[in-house]
């Protein structure tokens, strides 16, 4: 029997565990290759919650799987998506100040030099991936469906093909079928990808691969259409970063488009069918559960 | 007994074999994410030599493999390179308006598009390695070790932090050794990674994976020379860019280091010990040879 669970201690457990084996990928001396490495470990260490690791790892936990099996996984998705941030903050992107609280990449370290360290966590997720896939010659089928599930979901065909329509989109009237593959690609992907790592990774059979890459696809819509709705009620100071700035920016977001209250009621809908797809798991999934409904109450 | 070998007869026939490989990559239907197809492709398709695939392929066919094993490598390896140049050219690096006679990615599509552009380039070339070696098990092995070595070859560890010290170099006086770090990480690790790829793939022993090694990283370094050369005594119409512009930037160079006839004879000593490495190979490495020899006679 299970004790009662407390996401919070799960979250903070989780949370150490990858900070750990994220800063043993640099663990490797020095030398001129140093300002790379500094402008990197920056934003990797620069606060982040986590999320996308740690369900890479309650997934597999969900089906059985171990933490150790999907480490390697779990960091490289924190590599991305901390690049992603580097490059949608650059003049170009985002243009912004501001990330969880500290100064952005290129403030810190210049343009060049942001682009460069963004290109460089890219590129070592796939090096850290396949340099375990070579160090387990057993798990090497595993690492590969990883890789390329991971590899979809942050390319042109997800994250980057989303921030692109993003783009696009801004200071134009979009319909909703736009802002939902907005949505969609910039971010659910990758967090479905996460999850899907972590099933494949844990060896979970097709239904139950399939029911978690459900349950991933819909946190990861109702992950940013809170992520939208805290631009427009969150509050700055617990963010990190100016709130008001997708509306300043014209960017097609489900406010805007919706209203609030329909925006909120979405999001509900979203967790609720996450929750179904996994409604037939047992009490190794109540992580994930808890992490559903926290996406939506999170106010960072 | 072989036919009386002809270079660009060699270097004609296994570009358009790459051109073809590559275009194939985006056959997949438009959509929403048309956009940052056309991005990407642009760049791709904007005349390169295909120096890297053609090294990948040239290395598998010298110990006895096929240019099919080695095409999805070899198609990785021009992504890769294709992405370092778009992010190369934008404001914050090198600032480049023109590229192989036609406009850069971010003149034509915007600062942000050409980010993304890079990006989904890179994250492409991840993405075609892991399917291909999804649905070629037996092959999974080598695809990771091919995988491994470029990703290496491309991060901070290589191509990534190459560039990151030549922007730091930009405008200060650096040492021979400091010079040789950058050309060694941003040009001769990807080019010695695209023969050693090529290698891993047709299943080389050690001694010939090993040499061919040795072959690579001195004619990358060669190749490197004979750009800097280029950009001083370079016939801008034959190359489709802009000359001088590394002495205007104050970019590190062996000219400007030691003066162009100590530099021309340093990329002849590289070419002398590359061609040594593989001495003991037969006539199947005639086209690594002829290539060495090109390197450094080329015009643009």
């Amino acid at each position: 029997m299970p004790e009662p669970f407390s996401l919070s201690a799960y979250l903070s457990e989780k949370r150490s565990a990858v900070e750990k084996a994220l800063a043993d990928i640099f663990r490797e001396p020095g030398g001129p290759a140093s300002r790379i490495r500094e402008a990197m470990s920056y934003s990797l260490f620069a606060g982040g919650k986590r999320l996308r690791p740690i369900l890479c790892i309650a997934a597999a936990e969900a089906v059985g799987g171990t933490q150790s099996q999907t480490m390697p996984a779990a960091c490289a998705l924190e590599l991305i998506h901390t690049y992603s941030l580097i490059h949608d903050d650059l003049p170009g992107m985002d243009d912004d100040d501001l990330r969880r609280g500290l100064s952005t990449n290129h403030k810190v370290f210049g343009i060049g030099a942001a682009i460069l360290a963004g290109d460089g966590l890219l590129t070592e997720a796939f090096r850290l991936l396949a340099g375990k896939g070579l160090s387990m010659p057993d798990s090497a089928p595993a690492f590969i469906r990883a890789m390329a599930i991971i590899a979809e979901a942050a390319g042109y065909l997800g994250m980057v093909g989303g921030q692109m329509a993003d783009l696009d989109a801004e200071g134009k009237v979009v319909s909703l079928e736009t802002l939902s593959f907005i949505h969609t690609h910039k971010t659910a992907d990758l967090i479905a990808a996460s999850v899907k790592a972590g099933a494949v990774l844990a060896n979970a059979d097709k239904p139950a691969f399939d029911s978690l890459g459900d349950y991933g696809i819909n946190i990861g819509l109702a992950f940013q259409i809170r992520d939208d709705l805290l631009d427009v009620e969150g509050d700055a100071n617990a963010m990190g970063k100016s709130t008001g700035s997708d509306n300043k920016r014209g960017k097609a977001t489900y406010p805007a488009l919706l209203g609030l209250d329909r925006s909120k009621e979405i999001q509900r809908n979203l967790v609720e069918k996450a929750l179904k797809s996994i409604a037939a798991f047992d009490y190794r999934a109540q992580p994930l559960r808890a992490i559903a409904a926290y996406i939506i109450e999170r106010k960072s």
